[in-house]
Parts: structure tokens; C-alpha cells; sequence
């Protein structure tokens, strides 16, 4: 699982600056961070839509499709996904419930 | 990185069994899959309003939010990250474009 | 205005029976209920990225897509427009915060 | 039909300056148009879930949310229902799928 997303991330970082023509990465940065964003929120709609009323398997491609393109929107910020384990990590410990009440002050 | 996820699908895996007053992550079970489904578009939402007008910090906080209340989704569907991540390994060689017009077939 | 939205429901009903060679929403209709959902959740994502970050124009745009898509979703499910409007004039009188703590309930 | 948004659009207008202790529409123009882009958001998610899997009624006011906070978000960016009613005149005539066609051009 660990190495999965590790190289995806390093695979995506370095379509970044492929041809627009022959990869998608490129384009959806040449179209710029609106685009991207954009993307994510399609996905999302889809993750939703197949967890509701999809099989198994569309729900797995789906989440598939959100983590790739959530990968695309934080190097558009750069940002890295350490940074985010390490946000997740932090919030560890802290109960589920408490988490939600410290950020919604 | 990879640990941050295993630990986190067993934390969330855990809290599912436990009481709603006390776990975020058992209130959302108990309210279903409906509210779950919610909470990621709503999550992925914030994500992309962070992306485009927020600090690098909102955006990795948003991030998290986003891939922990995935991976509850995922969970309620009966689906382990390992599924997603094998599915994002299958990709992996295919190019984006590629892979892009396989889906859309 | 009125008439628009009328007129809209009105062409919008008459499309769902057109071939879907020559008619969008007979194409959206054939493609069922997820795929109608799914094109709502876009447009919105749109108006959303729009009202952030495009002009005025853009923003027109994307609130026109977003209320197309949602009469063709309303249809599906065989809601009229003007039932919603009996929503939104039974919630009158009703102040905004009230109208949502009552929602919240 | 018509008169509901007509004064939908009045109300939320007259809100606008009032106090934010006791209007939602105050208190959500207050925080800002990512916070109202954020309420859209979330109220697109509901119809969609409320499209797939809730009855009637449930479509019905999720409708009439995303109606009412998509008249708050033009009113954030000065635009009229006016004005987004024209956008729908003007593409009327125009077939659906020519008019996606255009758009994507």
C-alpha cells in the first residue's frame, strides 16, 4: 500500500512536465488549478453516486480516480502527501468526535 | 506515509464498533451510508474552495479531512485501501491519457 | 423570468422522448437516474469554482447549467418545478435561521 | 412560480443587511462567498443522494435548497435571477446537444 502512492506521486511529479499531448497530467496542469479542482469535485460526485448505487468494483475505481486526482491538486499547491500523513498523523490520538469539535470552533 | 494509512483504516475500523456518543466515526456509521456519502462531498467541497483560495495549511488540512472520511466510506461499503491501492498499481504503466479514454469507454 | 422557467420545463419534457442522437437531455435520460446526478453535481462544482475565481459572465453561465440539469433531475424523479416553488413559498414567513434550525431537527 | 423567486430573490436581498444573530442569509453573506460557495456545495451533495436514494419529498426541499442558496451566491457576486433567466432565453432554440457542443468548444 505504502509504495503505491509513493510512486504515484513521484509518477504524476514527473508527468507535470510531459507534453500536454501525451499525458494527462500535463494537461490537467497546462488547463491550471481551476481545472484540476474541478476534476476533484467530478470524482467525488462519482465516489458518492458508486458507493449509493454502484458494485464494489466501481466503488474501488472511483476512490482509485479521487486519490489520483487529489495527488494532481496537491502538487498543483505544492504540496506533498507526507504532509497530509503527517496532518493525519497528528490528528491521531485525538478522539474522532473531539477532532470534529476543534475544528468547528 | 504507508503506516499513517494502515493505522488510520484500523483506528477507523475500530471506532465503527463503538459508541456513537463518544465516536465521531460510530455516529457516522449509525446515520449511514447516506450521511456518509455527505460528508465526503462535502469534504471534497472544502478541498476545492481551499485549493483555490486558502493557505498551503487549510489545503493539507482539507486533504486529510477528505481521504479520512474516504476511507470511512470505503469501510461502510466493505472495501480495505489495499483494494484501491492494487487498483492504482494496475493503472500505474498505463499512461493518464490512456487510462483516461479506457474509462471513457 | 416566470416564463422562462416554464417554457425550460416545458422543452425539457418534450426532449426526454427525442431520439438521443438529436437530444442532450434524451441522451442524459437514456443514460438514467446516476448519470443525471452526476451531471448536477459537475455543474455545481462549476458554479462553485466559478463564483470563486471566474467573472460574472461565468458565473451567469454555470447558475443557468446548474438550474438546466436540475429540472432534468427533478424530472426524473417526475417532481414539477412548481412544487418546489410551493416548498420555498411554505418556508416564506419562515426566517432563514429558524427555516434552518427547524431543518437541523 | 414565477412571484415565488421574485420575492425569494427580495427576501434574501432585504437579509442581506440584516442582523447576522437572526438572519442565516446575514450570517452566511458575513463569512463570505466561500462559505456560501461551500453551503451550495453541500446542498448539490443532498439532492444527489436525495435523487438516488430518498423519496419524493426529501427531492422536493433539497431542491429548494440549492434554489435558495444559489440565489444567495449570485447576490454575493451582484447577479440578478434576471440575469441568468436571459442566459436560459438565449439558449433556448438552441438543441441541447448543439448547445453542449458549443460549450465545450
Amino acid at each position: 500500500m505504502p509504495d503505491t502512492l509513493e510512486r504515484l506521486e513521484q509518477v504524476i511529479a514527473a508527468r507535470k512536465t510531459a507534453s500536454p499531448d501525451t499525458s494527462y497530467v500535463a494537461r490537467l496542469n497546462a488547463a491550471g488549478i481551476e481545472k484540476i479542482a474541478q476534476k476533484l469535485g467530478e470524482e467525488a460526485t462519482e465516489a458518492i453516486i458508486a458507493a449509493l448505487s454502484g458494485g464494489r468494483e466501481e466503488v474501488v475505481g472511483e476512490a482509485a480516480d479521487l486519490i489520483f486526482h487529489l495527488i494532481v491538486l496537491l502538487q498543483a499547491r505544492r504540496i506533498t502527501l507526507d504532509e497530509v500523513m503527517a496532518e493525519l498523523d497528528r490528528r491521531e490520538g485525538t478522539s474522532g468526535i473531539e477532532e470534529k469539535a476543534n475544528r468547528n470552533k
